[in-house]
């Protein structure tokens, strides 16, 4: 789906109308989604009692050679939605389902053609630790989070958005629900359930609140952001509205409506809930099963995590794809911060690390210096770094900080993750790997291929040239490049390293070249094979 | 069971042919057994066929208010053996069940005494991350390897317990097979199944090979010692004797035949493997499906683990009891240490991290002063860190080192080692907790009332006396002892602390007394609360 598409979904509403009411089933009809795009079809269907919970919709769509179910929802007004991503190209026929006879048995069908240039599909787990799109691209997550940018005014929203479009990150953890945390004076504009915020109807949801999301994650979408989706969250203090502790059918009945309503949107990700034990009224057998009701709904099975707060939810668990991890401690050094990749085997995204920022709390103290060190550290070993950040303008309240209300951005960091990520993207396809996790920490890449040496707070005066055995051959020759990952320069070194063993664990430039570094910290080394060398 | 009574069990062969034959059932014979010591019931039995695999012999014990089911084994020349250690004082009654009429319907009775001071029964998991005796003692492991002592010729197994004597350690991994490595001219004496050690009959054990085992046992529980036995490993080169690799029924019959055998000692504690993933002829399934038969055959559930190699098994599974891990470079700090306490929640013991030694491997160079500091870098954290060492003498092989076969130990770190189980064993009985956990790894203790701080490599010049907020109020005061971990002294230094409140993370010292260190590294603090204070 291209961009003008994405705003204005294709709208099948009338062509379904005409099809049902005038074409025979399975007529030709050059109704036309890309692939991983949206197709959307409207039926007009049952207003009397409550649609949300008596009325029942899903549809079978099939191109011949696969089958998949989608569920409907009521969108209000009278009218009911089958949204549906087809996952390749060429004939799709569907067939609807339900317990109204106004809305079961329609059949029609539509072609799913080529994605435009920039539409690779939805994100996926890539050689175990990482991460791809469908179409095969890399996804090499930097993420930033944003927790309730969409409970905003619109000219904050926006404002958002054009940040977002000249920053580095191509993901963003939100939450679907509002917090209670900087709203004095600004109260969310909408809630997800009929009836008054602190006395909602829990049985009837508000369609314009889920379509103000939409719209919002289609813009995302447009900007090739992936919306990190948090479902729970704690932060509703005093619990006034409610959400964070609603009746297990009510929790349930929410999940399965807005997976029927989003996961046709190709860059979603679910998060059952960020700092999902500090919701002390849910146990670990909740989050498993409201888990299984998202992945159980979800035909494309998105990625799936739960962020923590001070406990780690069981992420061996096999409805969880990636692991979504709270803990600022783990990326201060590549050593701890590999650790938990043997665990899980699983991506390890540190989506919390602290953040910069200038707030009392001492979670959001970072100096940009200290949140880019966390990324490298985390990045040299294959796994994922977030950032977010907590400025408190002096005399202002905290209304308009980035983690909680989006708007702009303040801190030295975003600069240097667009560095990062330019480095990430140009390394290996298949992601940073430990080439000697438990000697070299500090060392990652594809062995034989390409390296990272990362150094930290270290600031050496010089480095021979040397590098772990496995992989490696004699007569091998690699480029070297140093990296000033907070001054972002990369400086080539002059010449090419051509190795040969040393002992039984590493080799050695051949010249024994010792390289004068800058004696800073924060220094990486950049090292590529010569292409055909050896 | 006391020293003599280890060595030489209880004989109730002939008393048990008595019983049946003379007494009514239940009648009262004076066979007294300490709680936690070995009951063991002898029946002779059928010898025609292979005993080993076509007789079926179990038996039920209760005291009236539960009942466990013991199995037997068949012990040779015609001898069938049931052993029991009862978990309770006071009358206990059996009956036994067999597929064979001369064993089955067995009946009698014997008392449980109290225990002799030194037995506190067997080790379990006591407070999430810690250990304790069934008697309630605090069981702070500081344990070793020494993977094939009991496969050396007496003298040298005597000498290995005469060194075990006089150590620090309360814990030893010991592997049940013999391995291949260090065997040259001196190859193992007794194999576990009958036949050729190349061409075993695996229809047949060896019972002379488990004796032999059993003995070695009872001879460290003398000792107090915890034998954390090794079921499986991979130490097999060539697999010429193919005990890494049997088929799954002689697997399964190994199994239920040592837990029957050893389950009645006290001390045992079960390591399904090491290195279990370089068994590379085995799946986590196959792990699987062997742990169940060790839990479901063992009545009394002693301590389950398994040893990885580069990947570790899910030790989320609920058949785990604690976490068995290889990782020396975790335990490089105590931030690092700590990471695998939240995946788990289960006792973590890193139990390889490295050996002392001058070994031409990588993992086993570490100098007596590195393997201290990660013990220390592990304990301060709440975690448990094992020992080995590895020394080669020049021009001699590697027949005699500690690690393989035992002997004597030549490391500097055994006494270090014994100055930190003192210290461990003087702290808290509910075991070192981390106090701050993100913000101050390096101390830990139990909030309010003692600490451990630890400054590693660092060598600073003094110390502010400031604690983690959490679990203090104004008014406390504390003693505080300057440690030297290698040195092995403990300075008190001179007076009494009272803090008050610093800012929101951290209480003080009232009169800000700045605290002059020795500028050395490897140096800890201990600080504990004057009773009564506040």
């Amino acid at each position: 789906m291209k961009k003008i598409h994405l705003l204005t979904p294709v709208h099948a509403y009338i062509l379904a109308a005409l099809m049902t009411c005038l074409l025979p089933a399975h007529a030709a009809i050059n109704i036309q989604v890309e692939q991983w795009g949206v197709f959307e079809l409207t039926l007009p269907g049952p207003t009397k009692g409550n649609p949300f919970t008596e009325v029942q919709l899903s549809a079978n769509f099939t191109n011949g050679v696969k089958t998949l179910k989608a569920n409907g929802f009521y969108d209000g007004k009278g009218l009911y939605k089958i949204r549906f991503m087809p996952d390749s190209i060429g004939n799709w026929a569907y067939i609807t389902h339900s317990n109204r006879w106004e809305l079961t048995g329609q059949q029609g069908n539509f072609v799913a053609v080529a994605p435009s240039p920039e539409n690779h599909g939805p994100v996926s787990v890539a050689h175990t630790f990482h991460f791809s799109y469908a179409d095969g691209t890399p996804f090499k997550p930097i993420g930033t989070t944003s927790y309730t940018w969409t409970h905003r005014p619109d000219k904050i929203e926006e404002q958002t958005l054009s940040t977002l479009a000249s920053s580095p990150f191509n993901k963003i953890r939100m939450c679907v629900f509002p917090q209670t945390h900087g709203t004095k004076g600004l109260p969310p504009k909408r809630f997800p359930f009929a009836g008054k915020p602190t006395k909602p109807d829990y049985s009837r949801f508000n369609p314009d609140f889920f379509q103000h999301l939409e719209k919002r994650l289609s813009q995302l979408q447009e900007l090739n952001i992936e919306a990190d989706l948090i479902l729970f969250h704690p932060y509703d203090d005093k619990h006034i509205w409610g959400l964070d502790n609603m009746a297990p059918e009510v929790e349930e009945r929410y999940l399965r409506y807005i997976v029927a309503r989003l996961s046709a949107y190709r860059n979603v990700w679910w998060s059952l809930a960020n700092e999902y034990d500090f919701i002390r009224t849910k146990t670990e057998e909740d989050w498993d099963r409201l888990f299984k009701i998202v992945a159980n709904s979800d035909p494309y099975q998105h990625l799936r995590s739960i962020h923590n707060g001070k406990k780690i939810y069981n992420h061996t668990k096999p409805w969880v794809t990636h692991v979504s991890m709270q803990n600022g401690l783990a990326v201060t050094s590549p050593g701890s911060a590999q650790l938990y990749r043997d665990v899980y085997n699983k991506p390890i995204v540190y989506d919390e690390v602290e953040y910069e920022g200038n707030y009392a709390s001492r979670w959001a103290q970072l100096s940009g210096q200290e949140l880019v060190h966390r990324f490298w550290a985390g990045s040299v070993v294959g796994t994922y770094v977030g950032h977010s950040e907590f400025f408190v303008e002096p005399g202002d309240s905290d209304k308009f900080v980035w983690l909680g209300q989006g708007g702009t951005l303040k801190g030295e960091s975003p600069a240097r993750l667009k560095f990062l990520r330019t480095i990430l993207e140009e390394g290996p396809a298949n992601g940073i790997e430990p080439t000697d996790k438990w000697w070299n920490p500090n060392i990652g890449g594809q062995r034989g291929e390409y390296y990272l040496i990362y150094f930290g707070h270290k600031t050496p005066k010089n480095w021979s040239f040397t590098l772990p055995a496995k992989g490696l051959e004699n007569g091998m020759a690699f480029n070297l490049d140093i990296i000033d990952t907070w001054g972002m320069t990369i400086t080539p070194v002059e010449g090419v390293f051509e190795i040969e063993r040393k002992d039984r664990y590493s080799f050695t430039d051949t010249h024994n070249r010792s390289i004068p570094l800058p004696q800073k910290p924060a220094i990486a080394l950049r090292i590529t094979r010569v292409i055909g060398s050896h």
